[in-house]
């Protein structure tokens, strides 16, 4: 078993023109023998956003703390700790901060792709 | 997208001798088009416990409120908001509530096995 408090863990940092303000975290993944999906954590600092994208895989969401809002079918929705996001395969997203604190989520991926 | 506060989700209850006060449900999963892993919400209500069990497929879990304790390899650890735990395939484990408010985590598991 690994118990590990998340912010314990290396931490990357996005501050380019498509993201800011994003730390991103891999909690549960391939170095720990998960084989099939992989955990991250993302904390967006007020004003952060991520990128607005797409890919092939699908993404599943759960808003830990913090104010946010979630960008899909052209509609910002808004989120908050306990709401838990689906986003399919290959549909446009994007995150932001919509509060003055930090916004942290758990988002997961299947395995195969890269984890952060 | 689908984009859901967990606490709306219809929820099942457990209370029997192996696991006592455990309410779950599942935010994405087979019905959402979810095709490779599923995301389950629990809430562990003070001196709830799940079941300690095995079983084949792995645990991807994320603490999100309360205060609790996680059983593996003969030992009890300490979890709370923001901790991250993994628990292979085929390794003994146990969840209980070690606080005085609900025992709030989401717990991941591939597809292809029980949802709930």
């Amino acid at each position: 078993m690994k118990n590990v408090h998340s912010e314990a863990i290396d931490a990357v940092h996005y501050d380019s023109g498509a993201a800011k303000g994003v730390t991103g975290r891999v909690i549960i993944g391939q170095a720990d023998g998960a084989r099939n999906f992989c955990m991250r954590r993302f904390d967006l600092a007020p004003g952060g956003y991520t990128p607005r994208h797409t890919h092939a895989w699908e993404h599943e969401i759960f808003f830990h703390a913090g104010q946010g809002e979630v960008f899909s079918s052209g509609e910002w929705a808004t989120v908050g700790p306990g709401h838990g996001v689906f986003v399919p395969g290959r549909e446009e997203h994007q995150i932001r901060n919509a509060g003055s604190d930090p916004l942290t989520f758990v988002c997961l991926i299947p395995s195969g792709v890269p984890e952060i």
